[in-house]
């Protein structure tokens, strides 16, 4: 890859539509275009399209094609399973923690405000893991109905909870669990039908499916009301024209992720492995952080370097040179204060904070180019 | 068009996507997949297709681009404005008609099922339009903050409200306005600029746009909290990762539909008619539902023919014959209850309704072959 090209290793934030994917959305983007919820032959054959997806997104997840529900995305998903918790599922005391994801973070806020619930937030570890001792007892010292809500994966630390001990300890309290999986679904094996939680959710962009399409599985057991209320797509639980070609991208998506889950996670292992060793041999002061070598993504490395006038040009600088890669969430970037999730796991003034994150189209060879220009640039 | 081609009548559900739409929106979903919520210049490059398919809208509209936001959906943004009319501008009273789409109505009836608002339904005149004497003594009768919820053109009848009266009335009682418009954005000229109304929707898929997007319009002067919150996304109004290539499409498909405007809905109409004609010539009985030939959609012709063991099976016999129609909404024809803007309006049980609409892409031979079939069928 020449130099002029641009490097991309901004994968947590989106990635590349992959275009097998595209080839399974264009028979939907053209000729069949019929409503999947016309009763006519030519209707039902979107709607078998999107009964199709279901089906293999519930087989990929271990899950009952009944606990899959499509929306818009992954943020609209954690609205609607949080709110539900709230007020279909009586749960009047929220537990998360301070590195949530915002649409975790601004939705549970929001029912705060409005005096809907009480909110706790549990203590991280140092190494940005939850401290699931503090959240047993924040669950024991708790007389409502709890919701908790953990990401099963940090977007900007890539930190992995332990969905079922945590899960367990919800249980053993009766308290509802809700799991924001975003980085995770396409990216790891998932076994729903032996994993104690009632909500989990995902965006298909996240693994080279389409933008504007997500899933929000809902534990059978567990009954609640739509989000968005209207027609009676989607069993009555999200209302509005389906996105036929979203949903049959997400699909696909995911069974070609599952399909080359050992291959793909490996070699992108491989890659964040090697950044690591080169930034440590080759960049003076960097640090790491999150469990990065432990409980952590294999797509995510969060770097921080010792604050200069050059280093908190870094970004830029990146930018300058072709090379994409975030400050924190992208969600947040718009905000421009700085990411929440690093103020809580080092809050270090005197560091600037990078996230790469990679998929299976990046290269070492991209790698030894980037950490050229980081020499370069601090 | 031969005999066993498939005949589309049922453009008020769903439109093909045009091609150059498509085409539009083919490289964001390649090449330009960038998450518009990046600052480096690969994310901004997707960040100003975005924006730039705000301006277009807002100037199609006659609106402010800040006054437009992209959702997922016309139900989400029916959705979006009913709510935020309760939670943040203090409505406590929902006036609304029994014939809009499930949208608005299903909305507003979990409001007043959770014991936030009360709830008035305006009367109808016998030709579906609504009672706007009765609407003006429901607000005279209202002591709280009152939201009128009426759609601008209904999705069965295809009875267009006067929107700019019902504006004026709301004015005069200080009440907030929202208009379900998914069955006119994209069918008629707009001014918004020169229009009461404080929230109207639109969903791309009516007017031969990609499904799964939508806009919500905000009036400038109203300020409102999220239904979907996360991320800093559409200026904190609508959290997650944009549906770009949905958002780039919807434009575009907007710029077609306003551009051919003038011919397509002549030409439309001019179907509608011939149709209608038809109709009264060929087939004994029949009757036509809302203001056909008055205020009314140039898309939709809605039919009632006399009940019979033979059209009690009319959809079932059009379907077989390639001929795709619906009894009413796609959104509810899940439901298998009927139409409720039927019965609202001619609640006839000696009568089988069927709703036909149209697109430029139909033609009066295909209206030549139904009718054939109809006289078959019936």
């Amino acid at each position: 890859m020449s130099h002029t090209s641009r490097i991309y290793f901004d994968n947590a934030a989106t990635t590349s539509l992959d275009p097998q994917v595209l080839e399974a959305m264009m028979p939907y983007l053209t000729e069949k275009f019929g409503n999947p919820s016309s009763i006519y032959s030519y209707g039902r054959e979107t709607r078998l399209a999107i009964e199709t997806a279901r089906k293999s997104v519930a087989k990929i997840l271990n899950a009952h094609p009944a606990e899959i529900f499509f929306t818009s995305g992954g943020t609209e998903s954690s609205n609607t399973a949080i709110n539900a918790a709230v007020h279909d599922l009586g749960c009047r005391h929220i537990i998360t923690s301070p590195i949530e994801h915002h649409a975790t973070l601004h939705t549970v806020e929001n029912l705060y405000h409005r005096g809907e619930v009480a909110l706790s937030y549990v203590k991280l570890l140092p190494n940005g893991h939850v401290d699931l001792e503090d959240l047993e007892q924040l669950l024991a010292g708790c007389d409502d109905k709890c919701l908790v809500t953990l990401m099963h994966a940090n977007n900007e630390i890539g930190n992995i909870l332990d969905i079922h001990a945590v899960g367990e300890i919800c249980k053993k309290y009766g308290a509802v669990f809700h799991s924001d999986t975003v980085q995770t679904v396409g990216h790891f094996p998932f076994d729903l039908r032996n994993t104690p939680v009632h909500f989990i959710t995902a965006a298909g962009h996240k693994f080279h499916g389409p933008k504007g399409v997500g899933i929000l599985y809902v534990n059978e057991n567990v009954k609640i009301k739509p989000h968005i209320h209207g027609g009676s797509q989607e069993r009555n639980m999200r209302a509005g024209t389906e996105n036929l070609y979203g949903i049959v991208g997400f699909a696909k998506a995911l069974e070609l992720a599952t399909e080359q889950y050992e291959a793909d996670s490996a070699y992108i292992k491989g890659l964040k492995l090697y950044m690591m060793e080169q930034v440590k041999k080759q960049i003076k002061g960097a640090a790491f952080n999150g469990d990065t070598l432990g409980k952590s993504l294999y797509t995510v490395l969060s770097i921080s370097f010792p604050k200069t006038e050059k280093s908190e040009m870094i970004l830029f600088n990146l930018d300058i040179n072709n090379i994409c890669a975030s400050g924190g969430s992208a969600c947040t970037s718009g905000a421009d204060q700085g990411s929440h999730v690093i103020r809580a796991v080092n809050n270090n003034p005197n560091q600037i904070t990078v996230r790469f994150s990679f998929s299976k189209h990046n290269t070492k060879e991209e790698i030894d180019l980037v950490i050229g220009k980081l020499k370069e640039i601090i």
